[in-house]
């Protein structure tokens, strides 16, 4: 049996957590738009065409925010394509994709959608093959109230009140060779600044995200974001940073520790912005939008050049086990422990593509077993995070070295306290003391969990309900401590409130 | 009355001390050696001509380390002028100072003594006029047994045993316009990196210290550390650091807040670190040698280029005041927090050059009020810094802003816990509530303080116990908490031990 022990305090705090870290992701991409939210003719399709059931799904997954609509789809994209009547809309090769767009949801269809689940929309430009001209009129189309030919053009669409976009991305991946108009840092900084620029000057109430690495594996990596920022810091509010993790082979204790590598790549990515502010003599800080994380079977994906030219294909649409869902879990951690900066999360991508929601084009949607602890970190970890500073054995993994076996971390609120707490190892039970005598009057109320004996156990669409957290029998508080059980190989949320 | 609040709970860790954050300096300055630490003559010196009663002031301000010789000195040093007999030795011109070198110390007679008050040299070298071929020799001469022409010579000249200089700087304050031999930051990381080389073949087991910036103010503070660590980053061990804080004008609230100043540079050099890390995949991480700090009034200072040529001339000898006294308190708080990170601290000078020791030729030697704050946090300040997050009224500074009336630190050992603790205000008295349910049989045992009515209280030779450390009554633990009075503009020690 691990033995591990933690500390909840509130006197230790790392920051507020901005609800925004648990937004998502739709891009115009493989199946996420076209049969995932939105199918007209679909038994439980609303009169505008999206599915009710992906919406009621959406909702419960508690998603405050939602990137649209790319990617690298928006790197080519025309914003016009997607306005005005529907039946007179062109369908465009799409070249991320190599797919067809048929641009039936636009910013006037998508934008009340993500409203009608309780989502704010962060809006991408296309900063690929466009630039200022194509930002500043879609901004004033989606967030003037009216008086110009963009806004009135809205208005006549049948949008009367303005978007109200408030979070807005200065292109996306800007930094990577596949991305259609890739650029060198110094060329994607002068056009981002100039680009925010200008939409600042239709509304000066916005917030604007810099592209920084795609990953921390790009040779430039770091170089990027310091040259970028060089250029851009006084004009935007966020660097964006992008990660996928998968199991390599058959080293899945290198996978299980992936968080260990979000938390370097993040502190790394702040000490660069922080250097830039130094340098420049800056007072405003910048802060992260992780706005593109999961895990992600790359190897499992034959690359974007070699795609025939089809509607809405089904695009890495991955099927995620008990492990993939417990390291889900440690990435919400990851972006947890950084909550004094990491203000804004876009898990990638909502539905069907690397998606806690599936569908079938005309049947069933239902709950990846990622959806779950994603679901109850949001509901849950809202609040003040605390810093539990765990003593956790370690072991010693190939790609990261020696690692912490017990990631964990706990956020306060009014309604009491949730510890998020998964044990690493793949074959040892581990016994976490907690030390709680700073919540005198408290109980641990309950306890969920997610583990199974077989960690490769899925959910389908036949048998949806065979990976879900499962509540376990709760210890009781002596002398302020409480010693919680963590099986091999599981993720747990953790319920104290007051007796 | 303020009201404040901290928690000491030895689950929240910043880091291990490493005792050389107590470090101090000695350079070839005004009557820092000469009349300062050597004064053969001296009703007190030693048959080396070094003062005992210095030494033993040395000793008991406890510094386990000193760097040497300079400062801006060693840019134009000759480290050959000073060993071989004594009165051979050259009288040379400093060009720093604009004063008479007579070499009567030199490497032979520095480190004996230095190993006789209990602490380690750190060896700076001059990359001002010369560069790897006096380094490599200088190191050669101190480190190497034997065998070699320049280990013979040192053995020759009665240091028998090598030296054994652990730690070495690579030149000194390299960013400024007024270095003998300043460079730009990409001359100065080639120079560094082929000399920290060079270094190393001679002696592999050495750690080797960059210069950063000469100040937070320099125009290229943290382009300096970027472009510099670019070229010597896997040479060296450290990046330097030097600030100097003074009251400007009657704006007494900012110079009693510049540790948060100190706390922000520190952060940027970290970033700054961390970010060239990040860009060349390192995996090694550099830590911060802060090897010149103090209060100096430079408005006070004529400036070098006015200076008559003299020999040991009485340069910058500040009397400092019990204001000074808790800034400097606030400065080894700052040290500490980041003791993660700064792992050598030197305080800038040792004796009469801006110093916690002074001395009259053929007279006293004493101890100024800034002496009590650096002797009691060397001595209870070793161990485990813990987190205290202290909750603290704040007030507006016309330099820094906003800033906490309180700043404090705790640091745990195997004797119990020491908390330093200031209150910044001018005006108003403080109430420190401090949680140590963490800390069960443990009392307060004592409190001792710095504070006066007259904040500009000094100690001169006439009367050198002015400004002393007082007992204060002591308050008892009340259900795991404690009540600290702090009066206005005062620093304290409180130390916690078993009862």
């Amino acid at each position: 049996m691990l033995q591990a022990s933690l500390t909840i305090d509130p006197a230790f705090t790392v920051g507020d957590v901005d609800p925004r870290l648990y937004g998502s992701f739709v891009e115009h991409m493989g199946r996420c738009v076209y049969t995932g939210i939105y199918e007209p003719g679909h038994p439980l399709a609303d009169e505008s065409g999206f599915r009710t059931d992906v919406a009621d799904l959406t909702r419960d997954l508690g998603v405050p925010l939602i990137r649209y609509p790319g990617g690298n789809f928006v790197s080519g994209y025309r914003w016009e394509d997607g306005i005005g009547p529907v039946d007179e809309r062109p369908t465009r090769l799409d070249l991320a994709w190599r797919s067809l767009e048929t641009n039936r949801v636009g910013v006037d269809e998508f934008l009340p959608w993500a409203r009608s689940v309780g989502a704010e929309t962060m809006m991408a430009v296309n900063l690929g093959t466009r630039g200022i001209d194509a930002a500043r009129d879609l901004i004033e189309y989606c967030n003037l109230p009216g008086g110009t030919y963009l806004s009135d053009l809205r208005r006549k669409n049948g949008s009367a009140e303005p978007h109200g976009i408030r979070t807005w991305c200065l292109g996306n991946e800007m930094d990577g060779p596949w991305q259609i108009g890739h650029k060198t840092a110094y060329e994607y900084g002068r056009l981002a600044s100039e680009t925010a620029k200008a939409m600042r000057l239709v509304d000066p109430s916005i917030e604007l995200v810099a592209c920084g690495s795609s990953n921390s594996s790009m040779p430039t990596f770091g170089s990027w974001e310091a040259t970028m920022l060089g250029e851009t810091y006084d004009q935007v509010d966020y660097v964006s940073m992008h990660a996928y993790y998968e199991q390599r082979g058959d080293d899945r204790d290198s996978f299980l520790a992936c968080a260990v590598d979000m938390d370097r790549f993040i502190d790394a990515v702040i000490a660069t912005a922080d250097h830039v502010r130094a340098v420049g003599r800056r007072k405003k800080r910048l802060n992260i939008s992780f706005d593109e994380w999961n895990v992600w079977y790359l190897k499992r994906f034959e690359g974007e050049a070699n795609l025939a030219i089809r509607e809405a294909p089904p695009l890495i649409e991955d099927v995620y086990s008990v492990t993939d869902a417990v390291v889900v879990g440690t990435m919400l951690n990851s972006l947890l422990r950084h909550a004094d900066r990491v203000k804004i999360g876009c898990q990638a991508q909502l539905v069907n593509v690397i998606a806690p929601i599936m569908t079938t084009p005309g049947g069933a949607a239902w709950k990846q077993a990622t959806y779950h602890p994603f679901a109850l970190t949001s509901r849950y970890g809202r609040g003040t995070v605390l810093r539990v500073e765990p003593a956790s054995p370690r072991h010693e993994t190939k790609w990261l070295g020696e690692v912490p076996l017990l990631d964990a971390v706990a956020v306060q609120n009014e309604d009491g306290v949730s510890l998020f707490a998964v044990n690493r190892s793949q074959t040892s039970p581990m016994t976490v003391d907690v030390d709680l005598r700073a919540w005198p009057g408290y109980r641990v109320a309950s306890h969920v969990m997610i583990a199974d004996d077989d960690p490769e156990a899925v959910n389908t669409a036949e048998n949806p309900e065979r990976v879900v957290p499962r509540p376990v029998e709760v210890p009781a508080v002596d002398g302020g401590r409480v010693a919680l059980e963590l099986p091999a190989l599981s993720w747990s949320l953790v319920r104290l409130e007051r007796a």
